[in-house]
């Protein structure tokens, strides 16, 4: 998921100004509630050598009533942690209720210098991993809030910070060998942190990713993520207590039906208190502003809007390069059928991006006994009757057959989210789930391919009324296309999310630009052969 | 744990006719609610070989109407399986909603098979054990109701039925060469089935172990378990409709009092629908019978009965053996310390049983700076404000020391439980917690043994009475010493259930009988001893 992030994202200092004022109070006032309501808190920062979590840490406090928190900088294990097991350090250091305790470093830590540096077995890594997921569940049950950040930065700007700060004399210590190691063998790292926040990234502690290359940029998503989480955790505290009183009132209900015909009898009449409700004239969230909501839109998940959709390509080289392709993949296609590797290629995209299209040249050539193409639509009652997978897992191809899903076991986190067809519970713990079901696929050896096929809104508008006009293609567009259409914005956070959340070294997501048909319908083609290529070592 | 378990139970033919009378309608009618409801059931059977699934899948399905289950018997992957990734054919299988699928043999069998007998490397071990968890995590968090049996015989009886069956012509095709691999080498196997029972026993799909010698006794239990979990299920969903009603009757009772003000307003009477309970005349549970309640006792869970409380120590043997061991204890505990071996030992047991006496002869010859005991009470204001398992964490001995614990981590399971300090929730899922915890701490390389101190009533009202009358052992005798007493049968099936789930081969409880203080203390000495011995392969 790391290489989708864009990390050209900054802000001004004076657009960061606007954000601390907006979130700064909320940030404070948080933390009051958090503490009387005696909400335990723990914030992890991880990421690269040199990302800054120091000075992003620094920015985060700032606000925080230094009474309620605690700066916990993890470092090689002590003697005294050593003669202990690994979990020792971070169970002896939880916050009491009501109080939050942020990390520089934490249990990721040992994860990643001792298990990813190859210092412990495939075990040992596999038992350190069910320990950190096993803890952080535990505590969660219990009432902790744990919020993980991972700071991101580029190789290149990696290196750039490493040479700064060897080139001042006070601040060289800080960079050492292993420092140097992590920046030359950035793809290999970043593979394995890929793999570490894919397995640990659970709907009780979620990762967020930190786009880190510019600072303001960074402190604000931080401090906003970090805001947007409590006043979640304080509202849900909230309504369980607003649940609880309905349920007295209820009671309530009953006792004060007994006094009133006690009442009626006896001429005795009960007193009833006033109820005083709790106003919060002091939170501040209520308080709008327009600066601010526009800097809080750049602040959320994206991997779209830096998709560049002016890809083209001309007819003849198109022609060409489709028969080559088509030829080369009908012979790998036989190639994997001889060596029994299973394939799956899953399409999704906006109405009208080509999926038919990108599919027909794909399949045009290659042995029929050989591959499906499951089309995938709303679910029937016996389907609707099993678990959403279900229908998926059946449609799963055997050893050296190629299945090609036309809608997948997305719509799950897509249009059941968007419609409201699945609960919130539902689709947010689907990633995971997908995620499960696809590591399952590919350590059995099956190559997954995940394709959205990107237009804009314009190409859209532009393919529907081409639709509408042309009687042979009328039957593609519906009014319900139409509607979809109307919820753009719903889908593009969707999209993101669902990319970010999803998309593994394993089992990555290709972003196809496909405003031009021709460029679109190759992509696909040349990243199916090479992903074939690649498992056959041909490459 | 299957070692803890007593495998002489039995029911006569009549005993279990009486069972059947109670149970056979109360599972038909919970299969019609069940299927009502839309609710999925999965029943899995596992265990040794000729420990009698099919006899015992026959029984209960007996009662079922067969246009509702079905049977899998899973047995060697064919060909068309091997080529999909493991869970496909389970995954596949799912019952519908409604429905109920049991299986002889089930998603374990290639663990078992496969991983167990060392076809798999350890780290596709851990693979295929998260695969499985993720499994039954997903399904049952989308309603599917999970219910596992191990059915467990001894290695005795095992060998008798293979005999029995190789003897008969029909059936000697039934005996392999595996099946006698297993009995021979009975004692890794059932290691190996505790880990995995350990792993995979979670809160929503719970492993029952099934005394399997006796067939009526073992048909009973299984049937007894089917109702109560069918039971728990339907209640569950009937207190969630009534919630989802009593705030739709909220919101009905806002309208109603509008409705009045119009009524009062414009004269107009709106007329209220009366409700009609579901009276369920049908629901044989409501059903009581006195022979079945008895027997019903017996199917519970039970390690303490077992416990044979007249061994008893002579003084004389007593002083000499109590010198050796001590003396061998000391130089133990010094070697342990050189190798920096650390050593926790849980003491829980009755009141009175004699606890502090067993630790002080386990301590007194041994050097003071090496260990320590750690005396549990009630949590202070600051352990209360954070995880119950906090504080435990604090008082983890480093490496080559020995801490006691005088009462544990298990009073979550025990005076937690019974006294209702903490939710029904909270102390069901620590039984995984506390696995989780003592076994980080056996994989760094810890000893942890766990006592349980045994004595009977007679025993304990003898020792109380002592106590009050001796002005020195006075201020030992309260209150609360008395009414706990009174709570004698609650706590001895959380003890049952505590021990069950919680006793692993890396970490095992040892039932100590403690009516012969003499014999209870040699016998703390001994296991310690004989740990640290086997710890430093000595023995």
């Amino acid at each position: 998921m790391l290489e989708k992030i864009d990390l050209d994202k900054k802000l001004s200092k004076k657009e960061f100004g606007v954000v601390m004022d907006e979130l700064a109070p909320r940030l404070s006032f948080l933390q009051r509630e958090c503490r009387a309501a005696g909400i335990p808190i723990m914030i992890v920062f991880e990421g690269w050598g040199a990302s800054g979590k120091g000075t992003l840490i620094n920015k985060l406090i700032a606000p925080l009533d230094p009474r309620g928190f605690k700066v916990f900088t993890i470092q090689k294990v002590s003697e005294e942690e050593a003669m202990r097991p690994f979990l020792w350090r971070f169970w002896t250091r939880l916050p009491a209720n009501g109080r939050i305790h942020i990390f520089d470093r934490s249990w990721y830590r040992s994860m990643i210098t001792e298990c990813l540096e190859g210092k412990k077995g495939d075990a040992e890594k596999g038992r350190a991993l069910e320990d950190i997921i096993h803890y952080e569940q535990e505590l969660s049950e219990d009432g902790m809030v744990i919020i993980k950040f991972f700071l991101h930065i580029s190789q290149k700007e990696q290196k750039l910070r490493f040479k700064s700060l060897e080139k001042n004399d006070t601040t060289k210590w800080r960079v050492n060998k292993q420092d140097w190691k992590q920046n030359e063998e950035y793809d290999n790292y970043r593979i394995l942190f890929d793999d570490m926040i894919a397995k640990t990234d659970t709907e009780y502690a979620p990762w967020t990713i930190i786009e880190s290359t510019n600072k303001e940029y960074a402190a604000s998503k931080i401090i906003a993520t970090v805001v947007e989480r409590l006043q979640e955790v304080i509202e849900s505290t909230k309504s369980e207590k607003e649940e609880l009183k309905t349920k007295e009132l209820k009671k309530e209900g009953l006792k004060k039906e007994e006094a009133k015909t006690k009442e009626s009898k006896t001429g005795i009449v009960t007193k009833e208190k006033e109820e005083h409700p709790d106003t919060n004239k002091e939170n501040p969230s209520a308080v709008e502003n327009k600066a601010f909501k526009a800097i809080e839109q750049s602040l959320k998940l994206d991997v779209l809007s830096g998709v560049d959709l002016s890809h083209t390509l001309d007819k003849e080289k198109y022609k060409k390069k489709l028969e080559e392709l088509q030829n080369k993949l009908a012979i790998l296609h036989y190639e994997m059928y001889q060596k029994r590797i299973p394939v799956v290629l899953a399409f999704e995209g906006w109405d009208a991006a080509g999926k038919g299209g990108a599919i027909k040249r794909l399949t045009e050539n290659i042995d029929p006994r050989g591959y499906e193409v499951i089309p995938v639509a709303a679910p029937n009652d016996i389907e609707r009757a099993h678990h959403y997978l279900w229908r998926f897992w059946n449609a799963i191809p055997k050893a050296g057959h190629l299945a090609v899903f036309d809608r997948t076991w997305y719509g799950r986190v897509l249009v059941e989210r968007i419609e409201g067809f699945c609960s919130e519970n539902e689709w947010k713990r689907s990633y995971n789930e997908i995620n499960n079901m696809e590591e399952h696929l590919t350590n059995f050896g099956c190559i997954v391919l995940k394709f959205w096929l990107h237009i804009d809104q314009v190409e859209q508008e532009k393919r529907f009324l081409e639709r509408q006009e042309n009687p042979q293609k009328q039957w593609k567009i519906t009014e319900e296309d139409w509607r979809n259409r109307e919820k753009w914005d719903d889908y593009v956070e969707a999209v993101n999310e669902m990319v970010i959340r999803t998309s593994t070294t394993a089992a990555p997501w290709v972003i196809v630009e496909a405003n031009d048909k021709y460029y679109a319908r190759i992509k696909v083609l040349e990243t199916v052969v090479r992903a074939l290529e690649e498992k056959m070592g041909k490459v």
